[in-house]
């Protein structure tokens, strides 16, 4: 049980029907009260709360047995009373991988509902401490987070306790008196930052074997849950139980594998060449680059075992493999005759994050390529970084319909260990909100100074010809493409896929069949069907036809509109008569006859229509929500209304902390927060290489908005995945 | 430093300048002593010796310090007296990993040259201990294995000592008396199990910058180090700083790009779908089917920690991916119109397995396709197997020219949890083993019943259907098929592509220019060589021109010879003149002038006419090297001349391991061990699909020739990888 729709149909089953309230999102007690004032409609009375888990100290061998509170909010929790009162040594606030791993919750959002995300196998461990004071609760209404802090759900007493008895093999429950102990308390603090692990657990409610099946949430009112339905239910990704790892289904897959193909002809016609290098790095070679490490440090795992034995060093498993690739560019480089090296690899990469996962834009595993070349000459990378970059836009743009603006990241925001980064940012629409499409860096000389990567000088002949440093690039991209193509054309039906990607670009189904139809007659409409399939196969149109006899046409549309099928082709005895069949567009649902003869070329000229007017459309809105700000007030707004900001700025790195913090704070209370949302406050999401020109940067006279300082460029800024 | 030519130069570079020599294979002083007795021109006099690695029991924290302990073979080197010496406490025999990761060697072969093997890091951790005895030594001639247990050196105690001095960075070395202490000292045995770490270190002398080139070790010489050879100069592959893992370079890579594309195609028209599942899996998971995961557990890779933070609990990385899976094929599957599930994916996988790793052939991660299917009957399960060994047969024989013997494993031999596993295996003709080349199980029922697979049978319309449990396929190909080529058709100039994976078909070489010849000569051949490139391009001729003005065409026949390029093609002013160019293959070397009219069928046909008759060859070979064997007397000689036994089985295990055990004891000394095979036993290949008829095994008279019981088919017997 991990959302709130799950979470009101279990309170449902203990007699509790209402829904929960909804609210700005807090970070303490403090704002609850405060949000809660706001809102119309509530019980005149009830009690605020907090939900505390512990972690007492154990040996290792043993299974962690964490220990959950409930309690009123202004109850004296001491923990060492707790600890005493359980018989365990040294209470400790449990950190963020038990409420990950265990409750499936995270800082924020932890609620006495959580317990009903722990298996079977952990619940056992969990000992559970009831606040007496709430048993007591005379208002009938104790205020709980229902696994987030922008809603809130009041249960009396009796509904609590029905709840704690509910969850299946938790045993260990206590009740606590807190007020005796209520001298000698520190005052606890609620947990900060509000946040939800719905994405990581999303899966609990298909598990349970709720009926899967079309879309039931909108998209424009509960876009988290939207996206995970859309995946989910078109059969495009299947939650894990590693938290932070998915399932690519063959529908994602075909997706991934026809971006392989595109991007594969693409690299190769500029000389790059696929290869393989070990996913393992041993720690020595992962920290030689300190600058680029740094970055990935945190986020990376280790391998320390294998079988029983404990291996001698850690092994480490890539978070991008410039460290294991640049020492044998060391090795493989020997002259000026060697270069261009260029290399690309298809694989997946590790970066085991702990903020909360998001199905194809925030994995813990996911699948990439990198491409990591080196040449003589800045110039020679320069033009590869932008062809590569070339590739990449054309990938979003002409394989997934989805528009990108094209620019270079500023110096907060570049790759780890480059001299600039270039990338190709897109949209959420929805959210309105920038996301990172996929980036080229030119590293420059840093990592060919750093792994020596030298050759020497072709154009000094003398004897102590000097050793010159190779210049290098790298280059990714990932199957987020996947998740932003979801986000961008999904609607309410479900899934939209653009033509070019579609693993099936038209549906065939038999209709128009009642019960006063002969087996004849549903013969001849069957084989109208697989002719017209065959005919459409035969000039490279992926169609097929759906003659399952159990289910009805109507059953079929939304079958393959959630999945999302570009056209669909109705054939009927009454088309067949007329010698056509009805077309039904998944982009617009628009419906047209459409002839039999010259079906092949009608319907492939319908299908480059379908993805040139989803990019175009696509396109529109993206332009239509990038706003040229020139006045700071104007910023937050502008960002409010889900629009990124196109702004003079000076691009110093002072100045972008400034405006991401300005805009965090200057926001909060104007909007509810997305709960997936990294960070409510903006950041630069590139110097985009189309520059504005209506009104021009002049040099020395535009200022930047937020600082005053000299402005460089136009920079896009907005709230970012 | 890690084989005998790298430690032979190092010797020399110490004034001595004997060549190691060569005798059987040892398991412990008494077999060394005995084996050199038969090799004729040894010194009259000589002293054997043993090296032992201890590792003092040290914190965790603290960098790993061996002791390495260099003493005449029957001195009393009592661990107790040897870690007083040295003030460290509970010194121990160093386990695998040590000898594997810190000195690159084995047990069996540690000899005092491993110490050459450490890397500078740890070198100055390692403590060395001389026993007295060997430095007063008196014969002149201490004998130690050269990294190998069948080859000894004989050095001076000078020259002994020289070497530890030429070691970088190595200042702990102790001389000990071990005779003061010989009353208490128990007898320490030599470690057993002759085997040598040359394949994680061969690089060795790459990475000391020993000239590329050519090869210079010939196939039927050393073929492991001509192995070797042929893949880091080929430029195929390199070594990697991870013991076991090795890095696929794009000539290997384009191979498995060939053999994916032509599998894709194959397995989706037998409906099969491609996905991605995490890497990670659930201990739990993991070890929810006990048969198949025992199989696994020694090998599988943890990961225990995540940036530095411990994880609740360790998560696997797939060794394979039945239990990652078919949780989820039990949530898909929820009706008989679900079925079939037909899945593949291409991925890594990770077996760590401390045996001798061997480029391609055994791997601690590799390259592989995995197919999982799930079907309502056994019968269209068992269509499935085969369909896709067909398609494995095809791989071997049509794309990389190898033929394979098609058949079943043996119940010891098939894979764990698996009813019965189909397999081709292969031949490698220079060491006369067999090699599993991919295998296609048919799961049964075994792994829908662990995880409740099941469907209501669609046969039964009753209100109380009985569930139906799947029957499941699984099947597999990895990298070892570009091992499996290489050791098939490599010869002593190098690498031998067949056509249809070769990434350059046709290296175009312009010839017959000398020193007389103008600049407009030159000019001519070069357009010339362009012209007939592009004319081959054209037709879909994977051709290139090598127009490199500093190397001279023998230099470039050297370069594309040693990569295997099938077919050379000179060009010069006096085949210009006369309307022609030069052929050179590969395989056979044949020269041939051909037409410039009509080039590109002819190189079409001469490219198809080479993959033809490599195929044909090797499959000569092969069949030569298979006999039927119908005495048991006959078994091990058959073995010791490199062939392959098919005889009359009873097919029980018990047999299967006597046939291992009186094979493995039965050859000693008969043949040199090859230090890379696993075990010299011989087990079942498989039982062939295409059984002997002449004679026909009669049921209830044909008796199997190893216990004599009744045979039930002929069984295809050899030493494997």
């Amino acid at each position: 049980m991990s959302d709130i729709t799950a979470l009101v149909s279990k309170l449902s089953g203990l007699g509790f029907n209402d829904a929960p309230v909804e609210h700005a999102p807090v970070e303490n007690v403090e704002q609850w009260a405060e949000a809660l004032s706001t809102v119309s409609g509530l019980p005149a009375e009830y009690t605020l709360t907090k939900t505390l888990i512990f972690k007492p100290k154990q040996p290792k061998s043993e299974a962690m047995a964490p220990v959950v509170v409930i309690a009123k909010h202004d109850s004296a929790t001491n923990s060492k009373a707790i600890g005493n009162e359980l018989k365990l040594k040294e209470l400790r606030f449990a950190n963020d991988d038990v409420l990950t791993d265990m409750f499936q919750t995270a800082k924020g959002s932890v609620s006495p509902f959580a317990l009903a995300n722990v298996s079977k196998e952990n619940i056992a461990n969990v000992r559970v401490i009831i606040d007496k004071a709430l048993l007591s609760d005379s208002t009938g209404n104790i205020a709980f987070h229902p696994l987030t802090s922008s809603h809130t759900v009041f249960v009396s007493a009796a509904t609590l306790q029905s709840f704690i008895k509910s969850v299946d093999g938790l045993t260990h429950v206590t009740e606590m008196d807190f007020t005796a102990d209520a001298e000698t308390a520190p005052v606890v603090k609620a947990e900060k930052k509000p946040a939800t692990a719905a994405a990581a657990t999303a899966s609990a409610d298909e598990v349970a074997g709720v009926s899967k099946g079309g879309i039931d949430v909108s998209k424009d009112v509960d876009f988290p849950r939207w996206y995970q339905q859309v995946l989910t239910r078109s059969d495009m990704l299947e939650y894990y139980d590693v938290s932070g790892c998915y399932i690519v289904r063959p529908l994602a897959y075909f997706v991934w594998q026809q971006i392989q193909e595109f991007f594969d002809a693409g690299i190769r016609s500029l000389g790059v060449k696929n290869c393989y290098f070990p996913m393992f790095v041993s720690s020595k070679v992962l920290e030689r680059e300190k600058d680029h490490i740094e970055g990935f440090a945190p986020e990376v795992a280790w391998v320390t075992r294998a079988g029983s034995t404990e291996l001698a060093e850690p092994i480490a498993i890539r978070p991008t493999s410039e460290t294991v690739m640049y020492p044998y560019f060391a090795k493989w480089i020997r002259s000026h005759r060697d270069l261009p090296l260029k290399l690309n690899q298809w694989c997946s990469v590790v970066r085991w994050e702990f903020k909360n996962p998001q199905p194809f834009l925030r994995t813990r595993e996911f699948l990439w390529q990198e491409g990591h070349c080196a040449y003589m000459t800045e110039k020679e990378a320069m033009v590869e970084v932008y062809d590569v970059l070339t590739l990449y836009r054309r990938i979003y743009e002409e394989l997934l319909a989805v528009p990108v603006i094209e620019g270079v990241k500023s110096e907060k925001e570049k790759f780890a260990g480059s001299v600039a980064t270039t990338t190709v940012e897109g949209f959420i629409a929805a959210t309105g909100r920038g996301i990172q499409g996929a980036t080229s860096h030119y590293l420059g000389q840093n990592f060919s100074k750093m792994f020596n990567i030298v050759v020497q000088d072709p154009e000094d002949s003398g004897a102590d010809r000097p050793k010159l440093h190779v210049h290098q690039t790298s280059w990714g991209l990932s199957t987020r493409t996947i998740g932003v193509m979801v986000m961008t054309h999904g609607d309410d039906q479900g899934l939209v896929m653009p033509p070019r990607v579609a693993e099936t670009q038209v549906i065939i189904i038999p209709c128009g069949l009642t019960a006063k139809h002969t087996e004849e007659d549903r013969r001849v409409v069957s084989d109208a069907c697989l002719n017209v399939e065959a005919r459409l196969r035969a000039v490279g149109v992926r169609a097929e036809s759906d003659l399952r006899e159990l289910y009805t046409p109507g059953q079929k549309f939304n079958h393959w509109e959630v999945r999302g099928v570009p056209l669909r082709v109705e054939i009927g005895p009454k088309d067949l008569e007329k010698n056509s069949v009805l077309t039904a567009r998944r982009d617009t649902f628009a419906k047209a006859p459409m002839a039999l003869d010259g079906l092949e070329s009608s319907i492939q000229l319908m299908l480059m229509t379908i993805q040139n007017d989803m990019l175009t459309n696509a396109r529109k809105t993206f332009d239509e929500r990038v706003k040229i700000v020139l006045e700071w007030s104007e910023f937050v707004p502008i960002l409010n209304s889900k629009c990124l900001a196109l702004i003079p700025w000076c691009e110093r790195s002072v100045c972008e902390d400034q405006i991401k913090t300005r805009s965090s704070r200057d926001s909060l209370g104007d909007e509810p927060e997305d709960e997936k949302a990294p960070s409510m406050g903006a950041k630069s999401l590139c110097l985009p290489s189309k520059q504005p020109t209506n009104p021009p940067i002049v040099h020395g006279e535009t200022k930047c908005i937020q600082c005053g300082e000299n402005a460089k460029r136009y920079a896009l800024f907005g709230r970012s995945y």
